[in-house]
């Protein structure tokens, strides 16, 4: 993409109307615009992003064996009166009237819906387990949106549900679950820890919030250092390798705050290994048994011919909250520089040549440049514009493509000036960038 | 995916409440499920066919340069206001009040949204030509929702806008997506024709509708039969290229009923080229110069210091929509055997093994089959389940998996017995079989 081209509007300073780091990049860029309070627009970057985001998403549900479907945003009423959670929601519910007067409503999630879908569909044990996820906008009509895509009104959300008969499969179903989301994070680059956390509205007994640690996070966090450590490497889908999985990070304290023990915290964790901090929720999955599928009367028929309400579990990824939150994790808010992991990188290198009128020598070059990446299959953001060269290099460091090429007034035959943001400059030949950059997207 | 983990419910009879065949077979075959009038959820098998044609319509836009972005569902009611359709737009328009009582909507098109977002963030004529769009949910409360997704209310659509300083370079724009519409229904396998529309409530006085031929059409054309033969085969992404593709079509008369002349189509086409019959309108594309931007002030510098108001268009295609369309337009209801265009098949190929009890000897050579084909990247749909062969096949044909392998009691050796639906069997070899999979797909 050139830059003279595209649709990234750049805003020269920092917008006042945003607080914290993500919500000012992402409007200073140009990845998101409002539209009205707590809901945007997605702009190209900020759009490319996203998709990554869910595509790693998607991937790593589809690897678990959980199937894909798509739930509309508009709901009937009625389901959420069997379930007893119509009255309950409060007014973070959007309701909505149509023109016939039913009451209809914008999911603020969608235990009833799938609940439904189950109940209508699946009749026999013998096609349990089944893992339904899907990937759509939601609507919670939140009192005070702030921190732009952070705790906005309409949101794009991975929610994930799980229907087995007995406690010991639904678990098994769980932690499938809770590999799932460790490696999604991993490989969007960031260290998620999954906490004891309350079940709130989706109600149930177990449920475990994944964590990310940032300044700007809204939920306070105690826990044991050395659970930064751990790592799902090995654990393989099958139960009893799960559930080892799962009791190597429960050995250690990890609580947010509405689960916090001063006392418990103090005699489990040593005082070196005691962390207090703030962290970002991009993940949260419930375990709540029969709450909806009793109400709801879904029931299979068991071996032998009786019959039993599903035991069901939830599962939630934030997708659009990711972006803000990967941006504050990684962004050098003091010094202006952003570097999105490559695997959601809006473009994989920048080219940045220094134009000067009546001189193509810069442009020309980087234009061959342009040329032999794409043919690679690496996608460039070139900028041809003739702005300043350092306003340029200041642009490209907020948009934090990883990698960038410098074409200034130098010429050194065939080496290129190659920066990976944040290390040291080197100059290399094109191929060598290229084959560095392939190696990169290999690992994605 | 094997049958008995897969979420494909599939009814033993048509469902009564279904008057045509794409909504009988999406019902009977578990690619969707009604959540409430009009608003469906869709299930794993057609989730795939959307989301495949989706990929097809995506890559169309991105070859002609435009570029995505996303805007939420839900609108403030002020640029509607501003633009003057918040009144005009009726009861189809699906009017929300939030816990603050703002007024909302959920977006039925995307006109002033867009517009708002181009005034702020484009301001020289130096960054035009601009094409965006967005693939995303809308809504439209429609009086009497009916014929399944055909007619709902809750519908998925690809929308696109293009921004020009003059009329000629708006001209371009539009005929862009003119080619572009011609080469994704030619990718879907549908031969959809670009007839002369009313412009209806968007506006404007240049509008054209794509539609495929069917008999439960709700559009009635008329039309010359020989703008069948035509194609899109040769253009360049060019204007005067362009430009003679648009005059190839326009040519030969064919327009919907709103625009209907009885002597103009009988002086135009001789008696033998009529051809009056009935269509699915599956795109629409509209010219209206400035009828958005001047009311809401999109305007850009030009050239010399003046300043006016951008020229827009704006393209859509009903991604759900077309899922029923193609049914339509293939299934062939009498035998009831559907077939997918490989292009958008929820599965490559079928492998349906009459299994008895106590004997594994079909399932384990089907179980084989099927790993070869998965580490060939060829989807398989396999029936594992018990189920008595004749009904079997009778689902796979409904299913309409383009292709299909059947492991009954003969047994021949290497040789396979290999159906591509609706031709005739043929015995073949694994490795055959995968390599005409291959081609097929190379082609999409």
């Amino acid at each position: 993409m050139y830059i003279s081209k595209s649709f990234i509007p750049i805003l020269k300073n920092n917008p006042s109307e945003a607080k914290i780091k993500s919500h000012q990049l992402m409007l200073r860029v140009g990845m998101i615009k409002q539209s009205s309070a707590g809901i945007y627009s997605w702009l190209p970057l900020g759009f490319k992003v996203m998709k990554k985001i869910e595509k790693i998403v998607r991937e790593e549900q589809d690897k678990i064996g959980a199937q894909e479907i798509l739930m509309p945003t508009i709901q009937s009423s009625e389901i959420w009166k069997e379930s007893g959670r119509y009255e309950d929601y409060g007014e973070e519910m959007l309701r909505i009237k149509d023109r016939q007067s039913r009451e209809m409503l914008y999911g603020p999630t969608n235990e009833e819906l799938v609940t439904d879908i189950f109940r209508s569909s699946i009749k026999s044990y013998k096609s349990l387990p089944q893992l339904l996820y899907h990937i759509q906008w939601k609507f919670r009509d939140e009192i005070r949106p702030r921190f732009g895509i952070m705790r906005c009104r309409e949101f794009f959300m991975k929610d994930a549900y799980s229907f087995d008969i007995t406690d010991d499969e639904a678990l098994f179903s769980y932690n499938k679950f809770f590999l799932s989301y460790l490696k999604t994070f991993k490989r969007l680059n960031l260290i998620a820890i999954p906490m004891a956390a309350d079940t709130g509205p989706i109600g149930g007994n177990l449920s475990h919030e994944f964590i990310i640690l940032a300044e700007t996070g809204e939920s306070k966090i105690f826990t044991d250092k050395r659970i930064f450590d751990l790592d799902s490497e090995g654990t393989e889908l099958e139960k009893k390798s799960l559930e080892t999985l799962r009791k190597k990070y429960e050995q250690f304290y990890s609580v947010t705050d509405e689960k916090f023990n001063k006392k418990e915290f103090e005699n489990k964790v040593s005082e070196k290994n005691r962390l207090i901090t703030k962290g970002i929720e991009v993940g949260h999955i419930f375990y709540f048994g029969d709450k909806y599928s009793k109400p709801m009367g879904a029931s299979v028929d068991l071996p032998g011919g009786k019959k039993d309400f599903v035991k069901m579990g939830s599962y939630g990824i934030g997708v659009s909250r990711l972006v803000g939150a990967i941006i504050e994790a990684k962004y050098d808010e003091k010094n202006e520089i952003m570097k999105w992991p490559i695997s959601i990188a809006p473009y994989d290198i920048a080219i940045i040549p220094m134009i000067n009128k009546n001189d193509n020598l810069a442009l020309d070059k980087a234009n061959k440049i342009y040329s032999e990446l794409v043919k690679n299959k690496i996608e460039p953001l070139m900028d041809d514009t003739e702005e300043n060269f350092s306003s340029k290099i200041k642009k490209m460091n907020l948009i934090g493509v990883p990698f960038q090429i410098i074409i200034g007034k130098q010429n050194d035959g065939d080496l290129l000036e190659f920066i990976e943001i944040g290390k040291e400059t080197k100059k290399i030949r094109l191929q060598e960038i290229i084959s560095i950059l392939k190696k990169q997207k290999e690992k994605i």
